[in-house]
């Protein structure tokens, strides 16, 4: 294993970071799995064995595949800058109880924000959870910022 | 050069990763040369220059730009888990024939992916494609978990 | 801090991808910002205190609205890959002012883009933008593939 892998720090990162992935990951099959139980498909070729008629029915855009589809680039907009802003944080030496702290508000929040937009719960659920997330890691940015800076 | 550049399993981790980025930014040429084959563009400076009729008629969605669109994002929504998981794959130490494998699996997959998707071939191609490149992106995110976990 | 961020190569990556990946992330507010001016919003539980009547009007799109959505999908299929390639580049050894020119002129074209797009400019102000930091995202891409191929 390389030396990086051996702090502690970038450690939890990892895990964290894998575990948003992952979330986001689930989107995908959760995407398939409304698409077949709604019955609305985006392609030709997914319903090519249906009748014509059935066809286009089977065509037409679902309100509930539309919201996991929504869900699912909210996911893209807000994990892959967490991760991504994360490696530079991890790599510029946090303590690590801040470090964890960021790392959980982040996932909570994210694992909250989907649950509460698939499962359309009443405001601001969902904009809270996305406002802390955004918030961690702005402060994770920040902290970077303020370590390394070269324009 | 840094260190980490002599590894050879990050050597092998950055080759696929920037075959799979680059395969993926080239979707975005290739939604513009569909929507200038089939004259159908998103914004209203894009055909600033034609009459106000044609405008109307160069405004509408199409089908095929539509397609290449959704493959698009179905790569962001792979290809950048894939490279963030193989990131913390390549430094938790793998082997490299053990590495060079799912690489291999994934880069192959998206490529054939690709194909199927702006080919429309009938199903499952673009459905296999899609598990196998998730597949192998999952079992890297299980190989790290089970290296390194901090909660 | 760990040796990576001593790195003046690194910090000055490190400082570039967080000014573009912050800029990405402001687009999600000003996505909201011109939600809640133009009235139109996308989920059902956004619109819940209003009458039914109301409710259909505002859950149609807006153009304005859609246009920012555009432009915040645009930045990821860029910012992303530019952020993930510029990794693997400022490990390979470049130097310092190749480096700096680099994410100079992606962060100027992204920015530029980002206020072409938004401000509805005459084309070719947003072609241009986004063709020059796809040029130097690719530019990256080359380098590191020059200096470490393992196919």
């Amino acid at each position: 294993m390389l030396d990086l892998m051996q702090d502690e720090v970038f450690r939890a990162f990892s895990t964290y970071a894998l575990v948003v992935i992952l979330k986001t990951m689930i989107m995908a099959p959760l995407t398939a799995f409304y698409r077949f139980k709604r019955g609305s498909f985006a392609n030709e070729e997914d319903v090519a064995f249906k009748s014509a008629e059935e066809r286009k029915k089977l065509l037409r855009p679902n309100p509930d595949v539309e919201r996991v589809r929504r869900c699912h680039l909210n996911d893209l907009e807000n994990v892959v800058p967490f991760v991504l802003v994360g490696l530079f944080y991890a790599l510029s030496g946090p303590q690590l109880s801040t470090a964890l702290l960021h790392f959980r508000i982040f996932a909570g929040c994210r694992i909250f924000h989907t649950i509460s937009y698939i499962g359309a719960f009443p405001q601001p659920c969902r904009a809270l959870s996305f406002f802390a997330g955004v918030g961690a890691t702005v402060s994770m940015a920040y902290h970077v910022l303020s370590k390394v800076f070269v324009l």
